[in-house]
């Protein structure tokens, strides 16, 4: 194995949920060190974080651009690689863009940007740039969802006709019947949380997943949003038709008021041959239907698999890995692309899939807004 | 117990699967003998299934006219009180209408007829007759659908926020992808079919379910069908977006070439308090979410559920029950009203849920050839 | 189809579980008319009970006895062919001996007697008569019960190594813990339980499963019983060591204080070349199970099963079937061997199913009463 | 948070599967820094792998003596803490023997040793060290088996009446089935693997899952132990029966012939007022069963689960996680009690689990060989 690579982390301090994923899941396969970071804008909490974590005070910045600047001035040896942004989601773009043009990767939490527009500035930004980039669309590092992606690229099932992706969550019903709260909350708030609440958070993975595991592109989609009450200014729950060609349709169903419903990300794609299911919270089953064989359930870890599904276990079958271990394939992904090793195009998600993603929130606004009507996804 | 109840038949011979489901429903539980029937327009065909079944030819006529005209010259003692329509689709209405202007109750196949038009001049006849009529949207008769509605009666949910439901067959992948099959097979057929293949069939049940279970109606919908074929005249898979108010949204998602499903018929229903699932290929659980506590999982038999469960479960719990106890439960609904002895308005499916279904179906067409446009159900 | 059997029953009125499971089993498939019976010993409940259930008074008696003795005087073509007997548990033997001497056939309900001794005595009753006799171990009408039987035969396990099955129940805990209600309960008392309450009432049935799937039989047990309570006589949990041979074993588990548990029976066999399981509470799921392929899911109703699976599935797949459709099965099966059609040993457990399973009870109490030590079954 | 702990790592070098999960799972929860170790006899593998992840060569030692020598040299404020001991079985023991007597905390594979003498030994060491050891039967690090133990502290079942555990996997049969293979592979020599396979690989994890959910501990076995070939040397499937009391009884099952499974553990805890169950392949859901409510299914990271269950979830509900998490909740256990804040006896398994599962897999070779009987499980 080469050296480690030297990794910066922008925010997911104190008892940050997405920061400690990222840590984890940069530690987990030995591919990471991390150098240094912002893990807050506060000065004294962002310095007592990293003392927390174990990392020594003086790469330690009180900005991104102070970062920027004092990590070039170290030498190529020393200097972070690559950077992971984990800040509030108006602060991706800024940062993102900065990093991309003073030539570190990046690993990017996503939505990408706020805005399509900032969406394709970045994109031009890396086309000149040629560093990696990676998005973190966990759920594409689960090895039975690289598994189904392997599959349909072989042929399992035959042209796709049918696609049906849902992420259904209850937790805002704890915020939003409350007049108080939702008045109140930063994530109901568009100034604070961009345009989108429920698209834009989970709708946009189901949609992400639809494209990574099938290979196909929506060409264009009509949704109905719904806002629950007329004071609430942001997207709870969302449905989208979508359609990649005449023939060839889709459903991307996302609720933040499924009542009781966790983290229920869910995709089933049918085709003239098979038809394939998967579910987050079970993510070690991939269900292979047939119409005249029986079903089959396909688990990690067998020789049965493709070799990126079995790059991403690190057990023998039986011994479930979770999302934390999802998040480190995608790590392991970037490691590998900034290393020049990379053997697929499924080992993380790109610029492209970010771009994709944007333009997919934006049009669920537009075409909700004008009274549910088709509008094209833009690359 | 009252003497048993004559049923005739009306179709469902040879070796016809509906026939055995109506049959065997209609023995279960003690309340039917059948009287006689017409289970074929072949006469050979009709008289030797009769004997099949051991029923003696004396009661079995040539057509429904004929039937109808002997059966009214018989002492009402020895007439026939209920007859069960199991035709093909386009003969249900005037079966129907026949027999239930001459005064007989009825138990009907769905579709209920071919039209909306139709459903409402049988609705007229009906209210004039003050017959019973029996709709078998079988699934209502699972006992674990009764909970569920009984359930939201109670307020379990508290207000309901979403609701979605799915009916996922992929069975015409036999037929559609060869152009020889589709182009004669009666099934893709609107003259023999009726109207729509898909959101006639299978669709409809699933507005039903939600109907039947959420104790809401559908003001309006926005259908998007798929036909996979230029040269394809049904729909074979189709998605309606469907709205109570302007809160409260829903899907209605249904396939016929979701590959490798079998019956996959699924409802959850979201309110704010709870979430209600069930699902047809497991019929015997119904899982309750909650935002806090532990998913509960119910199942048939036990006390805790309401009167109208546990009226449709023979055998304690951990015996599975079916599909034909779930329609024995909807005969035995039939049979309770036929006697005027019924406790609760969910013991089976009625004219009112045929007339929405009828117009569901019609919608959804009108929706889609327009332009996928919300079009508003009628009553 | 020949003219239907004329079926007679014994037991089963009043509102006995058994006797409607029965009932309808008869009469799915359109093979039996019930032709009369003993419904109970109490004459007025005896004669209300028919009346209840729509069969005329002249054919039903006051005992078995009279029952035989008037049957015989009626000619062949109106006699009962078979009869079936629900009676408490110490009346199966006196009633089978009495039927099977007489020339009738009989399906009957399990335990078949009450001691070894008495089921050797009916074998040798039943090689006199030449007659059909069917036990009702329900679980092995379940199509999928069937079909493990069908693909152990052909081989796809290869030589099997280990069997385990199970049946847990939770029911008894509601009699149990009550000084007061387990003194009184019929069911733990000896006197009128037979021997044995946990492996005599649901041991055996998995024992059965063990011996009607794999086509292999026990040869010794070793079992360890409990009683719960020191003034308890009767055993309310078992487990039995089992051998087929030396290298060959499985296990027996059962019980009836395994709160909360309905009715858990689940088989695994495991072979040299794969494994298969089934759970009855969910019974149209069968799993085959490999080292190095998926998992596959068998269901109902596929071509891909065997000819008596087939036979046992009245719907396409999709449509659940459950217990009452499984007895159906089994009164399918005896209707064939009753009129010399029969095509598959699996068509209903036999007379030396039940020779074994009395042998199983007696053996595991031997062995428990003895320390726990091994015990060979006889046949 | 203090500093972080020092850890020091015997074996699972090269490829080892078991040296990558306890490498993740120490710095998942930054709570550890490896600062060395020895992670393979051969110095050039040593060496390299060291490099490979990270390491300086100026801590990695030739053996664990030179280890514990050369690190005794350092200053307290720099020396291993605490060494995790992931070497070939029979080496378990003088290396722990050596760590604990020289004052080093120990995080040790099972099993403990390769003798119940070993075990007590290293009891007796502990005793007079007053070090932390903890042993890494990873189950009991998952959340919901955690959480299991503490509703059964809390009383939720009430009196306990039976358990049933099992380890069910099927990959011996690549190994066993072939006379060359069986006969050359180390794992079935016993010279090489110890005295037991089976009992010893797996069947001490049910076990232990056993005593460490119920807070029980066993008093006897009956153990049944299967070689399959009679050249065969080591057990590759054996069942125990236990007893806990005179009507307290139990099952242990384990095989390594279940073709098909993977890591197929669970287990089933039936008390007087419930009913619990957790398998291992699905670790986040726990089901709670009831004789008169609906079951409830607990899942990981909710309020309602108590606090020792709640350590050791990150995310919140529906982010599954797996066993690498698991293993790192023992680390975290481990951690705390170095640093003197262990607030749970459940945190991690401990030296007295390794003396009774030490006794366990001796008493259980016993039984077998004495004919099956009953032996006393020892202290």
């Amino acid at each position: 194995m080469a050296n480690k690579i030297r990794l910066g982390i922008l925010g997911g301090g104190g008892n940050s949920l997405i920061g400690e994923l990222h840590r984890v899941a940069a530690l987990i396969n030995d591919n990471y060190e991390i150098a240094g970071g912002v893990f807050s804008s506060n000065w004294e909490e962002n310095i007592s974080f990293a003392e927390e974590i174990g990392l020594p005070a003086d790469r330690i910045y009180k900005d991104v651009d102070t970062m920027v600047a004092e990590e070039l001035n170290l030498p190529e040896s020393e200097r972070m690689e690559v950077v992971s942004i984990l800040t509030p989601n108006f602060l991706h773009f800024p940062a993102a863009k900065k990093l991309i043009d003073s030539g570190f990767h990046v690993i990017c939490e996503k939505p990408m940007t706020t805005t399509f527009e900032e969406a394709k500035i970045l994109e031009a930004a890396l086309t000149k740039s040629k560093t990696v980039f990676a998005l973190t669309h966990t759920y594409t590092g689960y090895p039975m969802v690289r598994q189904m992606r392997e599959m349909i690229k072989e042929g399992v099932l035959g042209k796709i006709h049918k696609v049906d992706a849902q992420y259904y969550q209850g937790w805002i019903n704890t915020l939003i019947h409350d007049l108080e709260k939702r008045k109140t909350t930063w994530r109901l708030d568009p100034e604070k949380s961009g345009m989108s609440c429920c698209m834009g958070d989970i709708g946009v993975h189901a949609f992400n997943l639809i494209e990574f595991t099938s290979g196909l592109q929506v060409k264009a989609i009509l949704a109905d949003l719904n806002y629950l009450y007329p004071d609430n200014k942001m997207d709870i729950d969302g449905t989208a038709l979508v359609r990649f060609d005449e023939f060839t349709k889709g459903i991307v169903r996302s609720s933040q008021i499924a009542t009781g419903e966790e983290n229920n990300i869910a995709i089933n794609i049918y085709g003239e041959k098979g038809g394939l299911r998967w579910e987050q919270e079970n993510p070690n089953y991939l269900y292979v239907l047939s119409d005249d064989r029986p079903m089959q359930v396909y688990k990690p870890g067998h020789d049965y698999n493709s070799d990126i599904s079995l790059d991403g276990t690190k057990l023998p079958p039986g011994h479930p890995e979770g999302i934390f271990d999802a998040m480190a394939n995608i790590y392991k992904g970037a490691a590998r692309a900034i290393r020049g090793e990379s053997f697929n195009s499924g080992e993380f998600p790109t610029m492209s899939d970010g771009v994709r993603g944007m333009s997919f929130i934006e049009k669920s606004l537009e075409s909700h807004l004008n009274g549910n009507v088709w509008v094209e996804i833009e690359n």
